[in-house]
């Protein structure tokens, strides 16, 4: 149950399914330690309830209830109601999810004629009956009661009399909540405000009454808060918007939405603290990082993009004032502001950003106008700045004399064969020797690219592994890199071709930095960026170049 | 000019912005010749303007305007309002944006009182006279003339009447639209349509009064949308919501809401053609193929998993009724149902495909059910075969029994080797040797990977020269081929990363063929993509088999 706000505002309730609808996402399958790290993640958030999943319909999900979380919010399990025909007693779907135990039961039921008669080939008053039944049933065993009014819009639309029979015969039976899904995705805003208002106007208590909407016209958000204005007082959706086809509404967004901005503000309270809210971007990529998907750069408050100033004049404004092109403060969501290096940029903006970087540079430094000229002339052959902060700062720090040369490679060689093993299969085998330099002490490291099955990981694998094995006295700060995200991007058509790699690298303390390299050779590309991500990380964490090496080298590998 | 629609419906015109503000996408840097394909695609799309760049202001959108394409749709110069203290005349960034002779021209101006003073410190009197003065200037020289309204939304909260008297401004001045942008993203649909009700209702006419919204909240569609309902007449947008930070309001999204969404597509008209819209999902594909962005897959109406059902009740009900859970049919934009537990709704597509490509097959034989799962279990390890037509087909020929042998690559090995010359500077050097069977002939091919200056082009270069070098009775088909592009995406994150590589070959008579190749080593996936792109070629050319070779390999290399 939620429980009334200390202050005066009307209190709204929050509803997450990511581990039930938002397990139907395209290519999304939780295993149940995913799911218990999840539920973990949206507990620490501060939502009202957790819906786990359907007890009964897949061996996660009943693993999941078999030994479920302890979580302040409450945890729901999901079902639908009782088939026709049978007593809600004697329905052995209905009684899988009942025996899950959960405090919160939520039962999807239909409330769309078309669907009644077409989908389940029942009478409306079957329909009816099941409804009822179930609800009393749940209620009976002292549990809340939810109903997901499946397809409500739509059938509110054809047949507005039944779709709210349906609602009222669930509230009679003693459903704490009647949920309005807009199933298919495909009602908008205003339809959804209208329709909900309607459904208040006919009895049902606004605080008794939930909202729940897919993406499928990009309005998802929208909805649910048409809705909320219409009077709707409990919200479904999931993080990070996942869900089936284009998802759910996406709680990332509305979250920041409802605490931060007029009228919800003032008017509602939620069960996320102000420091939760702060955690909102690291509590979305952490999902991402469960389900190793890539963050999605646009997302709205969370993204890495969401508050990064491109364009030239709103970078130069961003820096006299930063309320002249950011809608909140990007602290409140946990977020950062980036102001990305591009050719549009100007001195005013590197200064900035170097002093992110922890440099401060006097105005008019004959090294900005430098790095600047570095800058353009990398671009001109394909290095782009814009999503690799850390080799951009790398090539500022050079200009100032601030990269100590930690090591140096003297070479390396790749080799990726592919014939036939002993068992006659064509096998590939990447295998790399890279030869480095601390101080006055060589060092030769060899390294193959196998994954953990026994398959071959490619030459940059290979070449990235055997450079990380032996740093010598900057092992123990490297040890925790790992590489996270690979992008390649050719930047000239044909034989002529370009590569430039990007790859993101992140530390133990959850440290995320990006750096680029640039060459005809993806191998040699790829190798220049493992290498800025090496030398950030050593200069971030503090480490000491070698005595011997007395030389500050343009860069490590003297590729100049 | 927008014209009037022959129907009764009143017109609604479409701005798009993807070549200015879309360039704002972080990570986003377009060529000229990315510009002018983008540029094509929007005006076979329909778009009412087409609004280029800022001339002037980088040599990008300067040599894009240099050489304009030929559109329908109006090209659109972009720029900003005069600046204080010179007239419009003499001001030079004006000049340059005007001397790209475009049939319009969009400025953008300020409307918000705190940006006059803090970004611009001048007086809220020059602010005025510098956007009458500049939309002057500019339907004096016989072009039609748009204001985009910076902050507009918060500039009406801040100070109502100072706002509106800059639209009122640029109107007196000749304006053909003034366009209310919400340039920081922050405002929530219900202030959209407020507050554009007001302007309306404060003079300004609807048919001369656009939107533009930004995704900061997850609503530039609802924005927009609110906006229409309100009397807007010009929706500013770009393809799949590329732009500043979020980005902005997604024709992608919109498009088909507003044609096929009641109650947009019986009042408005707009220039979408039904043919185009079923052109949208392709089109989107096509952006992020040249802008080499992975597309999102859960992106309204044209995402590849926005018809995808995946929960087990949906499918089944999808197969009795599509109505049951899809808002429209994805035909009508040209995306494909998907459900992943059936492959009957595909057969009748696959048949039309392979008739593409010169194959016919009857309905129901049993080889369609067994292409279809080939190209599921493929795509499900990372193949994508929407761009690679050419592998598409050889996946379907070896189904049916239709690819001879005509080689066999027993081994390969490539060598990337990077160290100092004789001249004491960095170097690499790559080098690969291919030992080929054509009948009972071996023959082994060496080749470094020069280009004409000197330099290495990396392993992939020297594989496909070494292939190509002596493949003995075919040597005469493939030697007009060459590669004319090289994509390489990285389908999953981190170090599960597998490497998609999408080749383009083109050969002498002017075809062009893509080709896809896919594993977790770089080089192994651009040598299954080469192989497919000799293959095909033969095929095409009516290449014979040598007789020694009975038996029809599953591919080639032999890595089933």
């Amino acid at each position: 149950m939620t429980q009334p706000a200390a202050d005066a505002r009307e209190r709204l309730s929050l509803y997450d399914t990511t581990l039930r609808d938002g397990q139907q996402t395209q290519g999304v399958q939780f295993s149940t330690g995913e799911k218990l790290a999840i539920a973990a993640l949206l507990d620490d958030l501060g939502v009202d309830y957790i819906e786990g999943g359907w007890p009964g319909a897949n061996p996660t999900d009943s693993d999941f209830f078999a030994t479920p979380p302890q979580t302040r919010a409450t945890l729901t399990a999901f079902g639908m109601t009782k088939r026709a025909g049978r007593s809600a007693e004697n329905d052995d779907v209905l009684a899988a999810v009942l025996n899950a135990r959960t405090p919160a039961v939520c039962l999807v039921g239909k409330t769309h004629p078309f669907h009644v008669t077409t989908a389940l080939g029942i009478s409306l008053a079957e329909n009816l009956d099941n409804i009822r039944a179930s609800i009393a049933h749940i209620v009976a065993q002292g549990r809340e009661a939810i109903l997901d009014a499946e397809h409500f819009f739509d059938g509110y639309r054809a047949d507005p009399a039944y779709a709210l029979e349906c609602l009222h015969a669930a509230l009679t039976a003693g459903a704490r909540w009647v949920v309005l899904c807009d199933t298919n995705g495909g009602t908008l805003p205003a339809d959804v405000g209208r329709i909900t208002a309607d459904v208040i106007a006919s009895g049902v208590p606004g605080d008794r009454l939930g909202i729940h909407a897919h993406d499928d016209t990009g309005n998802a958000v929208a909805c649910t808060l048409a809705a909320v204005d219409a009077g709707a007082r409990q919200i479904q959706g999931t993080l990070n918007g996942l869900g089936e086809r284009c998802g759910n509404a996406n709680l990332t967004t509305l979250i920041p939405t409802l605490l931060l901005k007029e009228p919800y503000a003032s008017r509602f309270a939620t069960g996320i603290t102000p420091a939760a809210l702060q955690n909102l971007t690291r509590a979305s990529r952490r999902l991402d990082d469960i389900l190793n998907r890539v963050p999605h750069r646009a997302a709205a408050y969370v993204g890495a993009s969401a508050f990064a100033h491109k364009a030239g004049l709103h970078a130069s404004a961003i820096l006299k004032d930063p309320r002249t092109y950011e809608h909140i403060d990007p602290a409140r969501v946990g977020n950062a502001r980036i102001i990305p290096m591009s050719n549009q940029a100007g001195q005013s903006n590197l200064r900035a950003r170097l002093k992110d970087a922890g440099l401060t540079v006097a105005p008019g430094d004959p090294a900005l106008a430098r790095i600047l000229d570095r800058v353009k002339m990398a671009e001109d052959t394909g290095y782009a700045y814009d999503g690799a902060q850390a080799s951009f700062e790398l090539v500022a720090r050079r200009e100032l004399g601030l990269v100590p040369t930690f090591f140096e490679v003297k070479r390396y060689r790749v080799t990726v064969e592919r014939r036939k093993n002993k068992y006659d299969q064509m096998v590939s085998l990447s295998e790399a020797v890279v030869v480095v330099k601390i101080g006055c002490d060589k060092m030769l490291s060899v390294s193959e690219s196998m994954d953990a099955l026994g398959h071959d990981r490619g030459p940059v694998n290979a070449l990235s592994k055997a450079l990380s094995k032996d740093l010598g006295p900057y092992q123990a700060i490297i040890d925790d890199m790992k590489l996270v995200d690979f992008k390649v991007r050719i930047t000239q058509g044909g034989t002529e071709a370009v590569t430039r790699v990007i790859i993101d690298s992140e530390d133990g303390a959850g440290r995320r930095w990006s750096t680029v390299g640039v060459s005809p050779n993806i191998v040699d590309a790829s190798f220049e960026a493992l290498l800025d991500a090496i030398n950030w990380k050593l200069i971030r964490d503090g480490a000491e170049a070698p005595k011997q090496a007395a030389r500050p080298a343009p860069a490590a590998i003297g590729n100049a």
